[in-house]
């Protein structure tokens, strides 16, 4: 018995998230599905990131167990053959069997793509946030600085969540124009339901001139969520990279 | 009566390509139908570029004549409201009732984006193509020298096609690598059918060390379209611009 983690990209446009759920097709699902079929065991992946629908990934991590002869590294081209052409495996490798996805300590980094310009380029529709008043960029990041390092992001959590401990650790967000495009990027040690989500939605204010920058500070202190900006669009969020200690 | 010119962006996946045909669904019949609604005239358009099926489009061009009180600026906001999200009209205004995007002089600029890796990537896909040998960016770019200027291109031209006048000039064909891809992009005064896809796959032949740079040369003399490499697939072709002097 081996334990093998796989890399997992995907484009989220047709899955209702990663997570099995009743309604709708998920990540999860088709991975499962597919690796069973493959190895001829019945094999159910723990996920590392639960990303909601409509949330895109260059590398979630998910591991199984398994008794197959297939060597470890080669193992994401064998599946891939399987796999429907948006959800493509990147990387497998053995790991120890304890190593486990969400209870390991690890460090996320996710990127949200806003289109800022007068209209819509729709090549880019799918992956990114269309926002067509101007978006103040120097404010935005002044703003940026309050979320980073230790706080209770209560402020910044949908309320729907079944978390109690809200602290989490923020170590960078930048917020970067390259073009007609702001891209911000988020590393934490864990994120709350929507969290990235909805900071972005109180960056955008910020751009707008709707908050001041510092006013980001004072939404966390309240641990008020109805103080932040409305949650985003899931189009515009890709998981970037998961990495463990 | 005046005449109005509409530089259009397209997501070229869910449609047969820019030109009305009997089947399927055509990006031309589309903005036909919501300018006919909007200005309750019978409007059809004149377009500049018969993008293929599945084609994208940065800015096509296309004209028609109305009595509209709607400002020719502003005309852009109005389409866009009705439009479908994978049609946006980025820019409307008013040109001499005589100026025609196909008889008219031009240049055109087209990119062809290749994802060079070892796995594709989901979310990429519908705008690139996968390749994953590795390619000879070098190779590629000494090829590509041959390529540009005048010439009788029927090598690399589809047989189907209909035209009999094959000689075009090339401005520029510039071969740039931006990390795992490879943006290929082409300036001339036309192009013939399908001749961007084919000088790519031409191109590639030589990435792959099939063909040596020289090679070009030689089927450019031939006018023999089988010594040319294959026709690569339209998702990832994008008309970048139409430039009118």
């Amino acid at each position: 018995m081996k334990r093998i983690k796989l890399e997992i990209a995907y484009d989220g446009t047709n899955y209702r998230g990663w997570q099995i759920q009743p309604n709708g097709i998920t990540v999860e699902e088709v991975v499962n599905k597919k690796l069973s079929e493959l190895l001829k065991e019945d094999i159910q992946v723990i996920g590392a990131s639960r990303t909601d629908s409509g949330v895109h990934a260059l590398a979630n991590v998910a591991v199984f167990d398994t008794n197959t002869r297939i060597p470890s590294d080669k193992f994401c081209y064998a599946l891939n053959q399987r796999l429907p052409e948006d959800i493509r495996v990147q990387k497998s490798m053995e790991v120890p069997l304890d190593f486990h996805p969400r209870y390991c300590n690890s460090t996320k980094t996710y990127e949200y793509k806003i289109l800022n310009r007068n209209i819509d380029i729709p090549c880019y529709r799918m992956n990114s946030h269309f926002v067509y008043l101007p978006l103040d960029v120097e404010r935005m990041q002044k703003a940026a600085t309050y979320i980073v390092g230790e706080h209770d992001f209560k402020s910044f959590c949908s309320t729907r969540t079944q978390v109690l401990d809200t602290v989490r650790t923020v170590y960078s967000l930048s917020v970067v124009k390259e073009g007609d495009f702001i891209n911000i990027r988020i590393t934490g040690n864990g994120f709350l339901y929507n969290m990235v989500r909805i900071i972005v939605g109180t960056l955008i204010k910020v751009g707008l001139k709707v908050y001041p920058p510092e006013h980001i500070g004072e939404i966390i202190e309240s641990k008020n969520r109805t103080l932040a900006g409305p949650k985003v669009p899931a189009k515009g969020l890709t998981l970037i990279k998961i990495e463990y200690e």
